[in-house]
């Protein structure tokens, strides 16, 4: 073989090729490497800060102007569809879909109202719009305190930080009104110099504290589901200041956060059929995916709720926060290599699973609360009755610490069966002895159950007038809601908002 | 640069070194080479037939003349040790570990023993041994027929070939004594000539059959876990001729099989206290698997409890057939690539969530029998009790359905969890009717409990006189078996073996 430069000699056009050859290659090259940096830069111009804020800012279209992809995701939790089989759609009257709620709930505000969920964009118009919350016409009226605002607004840290966090409980929810106003946003969860996830909610410290841990040492990926459990556990007011609480002392089964508040001869309200003491469960949804297998295999709230998302070149969080069945491919998929049908399968055979059990305990409460007003009707004594209130309590708990978790039977199957069972094992025991303490009471046929096939049916049963409450509410959104709005776009109008 | 050639030429130890190079390379190529041959011929002799027999050869030490490596391995599942936090060590004692089964079981086999089962080589030994199957001194006695034995061994095909099925099944069980020998073995799932999974039972073939299905038509995989489901189903012992039937006809959940048996009224016993028609659960392993992920997934009974061994150049399905958290390296991790610990304790979770639910259900049950004896005591008439046995009946079917199935709180927890719940709920329903009941009839305090707090207690309790069967049992033990032993040896000792 010959050195390439005496090829050359002999055969000119040799050298040619090569020196057009590596022409047009090198010409690509440029063209490749032009692509990266174009996309670099579009990432850096992506995070360029437009405006500059601070913690208390509470509006997400300020924060937005900053970052604009995350923004414009997060605007979507305004969409109110999603897939589920057995919630229903957004804003479903779950009332009307099972009546027995309006007996479980009787003497307390849920048997008013109480409508599936939707989007973090409407946190604020369904707590003024829920008769949960009533018709205060004046800043002094009740019925609910400051406290049921804590979850709902980035305007709540900004109150907290102004007038303290005692407080801001011990207020009530008309006087906050005003003030409160921003949905669910950035500063909730977010730095606004660093954009680091942090913990805005004093409950969540607090149960951190008491447990003898410090959050400000929790890894990012638990952050991930920590800013979530600021609001997605279960909780209570505390005392006369109603000071938001989580019940995690002893640790977070059912049982424990039971004797948590057996300890504290705690109940939320007498219920007004069977004047049991009764727990109203919040949503221990951070609570119960701790006992589900992603939790085990470190999988955070975000990873499904919030997948990544790829636009240009920039890699994000999409913040539009869902069910990961609307978005299995970027949510599920990326660890399970199922077709998207058999995934949605899965899910829908835990959820078939527990949805079947959970029904028949609620018809197995609904009837014991019924007959222990019977009872109680009868001439049943207090001795008599104690110990069927104290089986209706903790069936109760075990009922609604599974029913107000969301998503609970895919978080956690096993676990939201096993609390299940052990609430219909206690409500069936509570109506043997009910039909005990009935036959020495004289009567031995069955108890006559009143006609509650139909939520109205129900509340008039338990003596609710509808009517009025929501008579009350028309007025309360019609003269009291407009002004709040006002007072706020006064006062945020005068926020600055420096350009950079 | 100067052509090759040129080069040698002014440095003559390029070439030698090139040369000499080339030789260390060709002889370690060589040696490779060799190895893997010496494998491939090794893993040709492991595979060499040595003996030669046909399909109705029932002693596994034959078939293992020519498969050495599933031979041995299957050997050990006369190893009794394994790892359970529930079930204990093979032949625990369930009757003294949880008395309230020998209620449950009250006026049926069930009630007088009931161990723990153990390993396949131990098949033959333990029927001949419980006290379940009682002492029949000559072939005519009973208390069991034939279809007892027809999960036991591999002289069952070979003798319902000789005598038919109908006849073997309608035989008592001491009539076979003698020919039913060799514990479960290679014929029961292979083919003598191919060695291919093949079914030998006819109850599944004719379960395929009536659900239009045909079972030569299952790819090896699901073969991996049919031949398994020959035994490990629900099944009854059908009309006089006792003929093993599996009630799939309807489907495989515990609804579906109930219609099933209430379709036929299908009794396996009447209960001795409560009087209800019972319906004694088998051992639905396949059934329930049906409803986890793992079948989901497509993962075989042999995926994980006969996972795959690699012995010098030899990979085999390791016969040692045991409970994979025994061999959680070679068996869960194939998939899964967590820590063994972390992995055991997914497991106990699952299996404490249901045992938890599921020891409530059998206090639950224990007392509903109770009561209910007691409220016939009262003069409760049947129309009464119609509802209360009908619920009884439903309630233990769950209870059974779940509990006798092996591994089921694994296999499939969420499905375990859900059926359990329900006859929860029906043996408690049971329990507030019968109050009712008791109460018509002017009784109106708590039934009182008899002390079962041991088997002793519980068995004297249903009125077994256990000295009297224990007996009898010894001399059955002492003069029968020995005697089936020598005829078979006999019979054995004229097979051919032909030695290729």
């Amino acid at each position: 073989m010959k050195p390439i430069g005496e090829l050359i000699k002999q055969k000119p056009w040799i050298g040619w090729l090569t020196f057009f050859g590596t022409i047009i290659v090198v010409f690509f090259l440029g063209l490749l490497a032009s692509s990266i940096i174009e996309r670099r830069a579009e990432a850096v111009f992506a995070y360029t800060p437009q405006v500059e804020y601070d913690q208390m800012e509470p509006r997400i279209e300020i924060w937005g102007m900053n970052y604009p992809r995350e923004y414009q995701t997060y605007l979507k939790t305004a969409d109110t569809t999603f897939r589920s089989k057995y919630n229903g759609a957004a804003m479903v009257d779950m009332l009307e879909k099972a009546p027995e709620l309006v007996i479980l709930w009787a003497g307390y505000a849920f048997s008013i109202d109480y409508n599936q969920g939707r989007g973090h964009m409407h946190a604020i118009d369904d707590v003024r719009n829920t008769l949960r919350t009533g018709s205060p016409m004046t800043p002094e009226e009740g019925p609910q305190p400051g406290t049921c605002w804590t979850c709902k607004s980035p305007d709540v840290p900004r109150m907290m930080n102004q007038i303290g966090i005692a407080e801001f409980y011990s207020s009530t929810l008309a006087k906050l009104g005003p003030e409160i106003v921003n949905p669910i946003g950035c500063a909730d969860c977010h730095n606004a110099t660093t954009q680091a996830l942090q913990i805005s909610r004093p409950g969540l410290i607090e149960a951190f504290q008491r447990q003898g841990k410090d959050i400000n040492k929790a890894t990012h990926q638990e952050m991930r589901s920590l800013v979530c459990a600021q609001c997605h556990v279960e909780y209570y007011f505390k005392g006369d200041g109603k000071y938001l609480t989580l019940p995690w002392d002893k640790g977070f089964t059912v049982e424990e956060m039971e004797a948590y508040y057996d300890e504290y001869a705690f109940a939320d309200w007498t219920h007004k059929l069977s004047r049991a003491p009764m727990i109203k469960a919040q949503h221990p949804d951070y609570e119960l995916y701790r006992f589900g297998i992603h939790y085990d295999r470190g999988v955070s709230c975000a990873d499904c709720h919030m997948p990544y998302k790829s636009e240009g070149g920039v890699k994000f969080t999409n913040h539009h926060i869902q069910s990961p069945l609307n978005n299995i491919e970027n949510s599920c998929k990326v660890c399970h290599r199922e077709e998207t049908d058999e995934l949605i399968r899965n899910v829908y055979q835990r959820q078939d699973a527990i949805y079947q059990t959970r029904t028949l305990l609620e018809k197995a409460l609904a009837k014991a609360h019924i007959e222990a007003k019977f009872a109680w009707d009868k001439g049943a004594t207090e001795k008599q009755m104690a110990p069927v209130l104290k089986l209706i309590r903790a069936a109760q708990w075990r009922w609604d610490y599974m029913a107000a978790s969301h998503g609970a039977s895919f978080h956690a199957p096993v676990e939201s069966s096993r609390v299940v069972s052990l609430g219909l094992e206690k409500a069936q025991e509570a109506r043997v002895e009910i039909a005990r303490i009935l036959a020495s009471l004289g009567y031995t046929q069955p108890v006559p159950m009143p006609d509650i096939s139909t939520k109205a049916k129900a509340q008039a049963y338990i003596g609710l007038d509808m009517k009025e409450l929501r008579k009350k509410k028309a007025g309360f959104l019609e003269k009291i809601v407009p002004e709040w709005i006002r007072i706020a776009k006064e006062r945020e109008a005068q926020y600055p908002i420096n350009k950079l």
